[in-house]
């Protein structure tokens, strides 16, 4: 068990970064949902905000057992994390729901991986159960394909604006990984050491959800 | 059960009242949480507000069970939920903080008047049910007390207001009575019909919530 030390500083970066995410796509959608065209379609981004909140307590307090100071440990991922979202402001309902939608998935797949990584116990599964509810995936999906089965031209601008997400993500992710070692070290610790193979298998999936909704890559 | 007409027009009036103020709610602590002085009181916050739109989501199927388009109910409360909101944005966390103790007390404090003289079942249940966590009420609480404490200038600043806040609710409230009297004569058809009476009661509630913190009414 000599990979303990390493194995907890890295954990203590993945729930950190995770529950500040988690704090900020809480206030981003929240502010998005104001975006939306009628009450129910605000009702139902605000609870999808409301889930990224419950889900940051749960880190907060995983955090607290472990002895970490949440607010302490979340400090590294401010700048990076408030830099994806000031450069990815979406301007109107669709723009924001392609958000959730690219933003959520592109999150989940990367915390997919780490977790495939991490010892079996509390902290991987409380990873796992931070996965954003495929409910409202499903429904940003639909609303994207309905508002293209609508109007065609929204599929290009829907299109050019996810790969700005994506642009702003990997380079906010690289900027993390930087900045902690450990966390980028646990990514290439499983049985698949190859950054590039991640990598390409994070494309296809990415790919394979912009098909999805009839966005191109 | 002759009453069975009015009080069902009345209970949809509330429900609808009830969904579209927790919505909005959602929305306006979402953002005052931004306001914290740091992250652990903006996730507080924050989960105040998640809380809300749990509420909402609860309501809104009671209005779908009942055949009722939550959406078109809620219409009538728009303006003046909006203009509440409008004439009491807070200008720095403790006054959001405020907001949600005193703004919540007292919608908490007119919700169970009104259950009150609901008939028991499944509607009273639910609207008893969405009252405001009493946790998030002490939390409000501690942390106006707290900042007393430090600056005893901060009262009398709080206490002014709150009482702004009073104004513009009693404002609004009475702006909803004229406009949805099924609801309005819903308050008075209990075993206590003096308005007055009502009126009284709500207002020592307040007084006593007040004091707690040490604001003056």
């Amino acid at each position: 068990m000599s990979t303990i030390p390493a194995a907890s500083d890295a954990v203590v970066d993945l729930l950190a970064l995770l529950a500040y995410t988690e704090l900020v796509a809480f206030d981003r959608m929240a502010a998005d949902a104001r975006l939306a065209p009628d009450l129910h379609r605000r009702a139902a981004l605000s609870e999808m905000a409301a889930l990224e909140i419950a889900h940051y307590g749960r880190l907060a307090a995983r955090l607290g057992e472990l002895g970490v100071n949440a607010e302490a440990a979340m400090v590294p991922y401010v700048a990076p994390v408030s830099a994806y979202h000031e450069q990815t402001e979406p301007k109107d309902w669709l723009e924001g729901l392609t958000k959730a939608y690219v933003g959520d998935g592109m999150a989940d797949d990367f915390t997919r991986e780490v977790a495939g990584v991490l010892p079996a116990g509390p902290d991987r599964d409380l990873v796992l159960d931070v996965l954003h509810d495929s409910r409202h995936g499903d429904y940003a999906a639909e609303e994207i394909r309905a508002a293209i089965a609508v109007d065609p031209r929204v599929a290009n601008r829907l299109s050019m604006w996810a790969r700005r997400l994506v642009g702003e993500g990997i380079s906010q992710a690289v900027r993390v990984a930087g900045e902690r070692p450990a966390l980028a070290s646990l990514l290439v610790s499983g049985p698949e050491p190859d950054l590039q193979v991640l990598l390409r298998r994070l494309t296809i999936a990415h790919t394979t959800r912009m098909a999805a909704v009839g966005l191109n890559n």
